[in-house]
């Protein structure tokens, strides 16, 4: 039976986005859908307008016998921010604010319609760039690091603060905790991570760098490279600037008054090169 | 600008699929397309018949002046089984095997593309049910917890063994471990539920039911109902049964000499009513 160009539309743009960062061949989709390969161009050509009109991702189309396309997500910069402004009026909200300088955040950052956004804007700034791992840190970083891996489509890496006999040998580093002073452990399982592997860090939160310390040492013992790294949240801290190239999305302050206020991270310059 | 059919076909796809059990009213698309909504409603029905036929879920159509739209996730009994006899091929694979009867698994738990799957896989059994939020403990279970709550699109909520100043008044429950029978100690922020909720268990692994013991009781605290109880693995033991209607998508079990040997759970039945 033949299929239809709306049909095969419909369950391209569905592939595509079940499939980022992925080269699927031109021959794969003219045999699923019983098509000429002269068709399933012109698909990819609508996919590609629209993708971008829409802000949805890049489409690249690589030409010739062995050609086919690729998804590459990203998001617009209006877009994103719009998505963080609503988070950041949402997180000032005078009832999140918790004893000792802490805003509760947890709900954000389990909301999956947020996660999306969350995790396309920070797969946004990384496109371009050879990711082969997500790595982040038992708990909280969990759920906004596994967003941006299904972005870039690369495995996700949590370390541990305590070792796990399900994870066979492991490694581990002893770092500084940025704001408690204390010596941590942080451990992975030695099979997580390949040498010379390109990986990105994910934190929900960076304040002190202790987290990100101890992360990048276990970097340097896997012999593999730092991306880069970025945080949702940033509070703000002098430590920090020790740390480079980072990038956060909100950034939280003391007021006066010990009150806790949100504003926009860094995000806007790191990720889409804006100055102001 | 007129917007054509195909890249309506296009976009409306994207939309859908990252939002779940959402109802988007006709005049959304109408209004984002300039289109009326006689050309949506077919456009819906394009939707509808591909998503049906490549598996990719159901497109509730919703008729009359506050019509809509809404896409529910599911993954076909076919495409479900080869995709776990995959995971299960990869799983047996003799290197794999820890002391102490433990088969390593984080990498697929950590794998976006294989998330997909399971989070899809998870959802299906629920599609009907009411869902209000998504349980797990951390850490190993976030993951996979993580991609149910996308295709079902309610909150992940992560319960902790150590309580955190980040997370405000907290809830504690005590629960008997079931493997080491010690007890233990399972939190979350009061903030995390509402009264009432309808409460769904995911988690990697249970083996002796410690953990759902724990979440159970969590839920009762809270006041909410348990709909079910889905789990990556299952430890072969009796006291799995006083646990009755939990899920899983695959069982793992000693040989004679001490390995571990990894078979088909009993999703198929509990999914897809098969009964062998």
């Amino acid at each position: 039976m033949k299929i239809k160009r709306s049909e095969r539309l419909v369950d391209m743009t569905d592939y595509m986005l079940n499939r980022p960062h992925t080269l699927i061949p031109l021959t794969f989709f003219a045999k699923r859908y019983g098509s000429a390969k002269s068709s399933i161009s012109e698909d990819l050509t609508i996919l590609k307008r629209t993708f971008q009109e829409r802000g949805i991702g890049l489409v690249e189309t690589v030409p010739g016998a062995a050609g086919g396309a690729k998804y590459i997500p990203y998001i617009l910069k209006e877009d994103a921010n719009k998505f963080m402004d609503e988070v950041i009026e949402i997180l000032n909200n005078s009832q999140r604010q918790l004893p000792g300088g802490y805003v509760y955040m947890s709900d954000i950052l389990g909301d999956p319609s947020k996660l999306r956004f969350l995790g396309r804007i920070i797969a946004t700034q990384y496109l371009n760039q050879q990711v082969d791992a997500v790595l982040t840190v038992a708990t909280r970083g969990v759920p906004i690091a596994q967003a941006a891996s299904q972005y870039l489509n690369v495995p996700l890496v949590i370390a541990r603060h305590d070792s796990n006999i399900t994870e066979g040998s492991t490694v581990n580093v002893n770092y500084m905790s940025g704001s408690s002073k204390k010596i941590k452990r942080m451990t992975i399982s030695k099979r997580s991570l390949d040498e010379g592997s390109n990986v990105l860090i994910v934190d929900d939160f960076i304040h002190g760098g202790g987290t990100i310390n101890g992360l990048s040492s276990l970097i340097k013992e896997f012999d593999c490279n730092l991306v880069g790294s970025t945080f949702f949240a940033e509070g703000v801290s002098d430590k920090n600037k020790d740390f480079g190239d980072y990038t956060s999305l909100v950034k939280m302050e003391h007021t006066d008054d010990d009150d806790m206020i949100i504003t926009k991270g860094n995000y806007d310059e790191k990720i889409f090169g804006s100055t102001k």
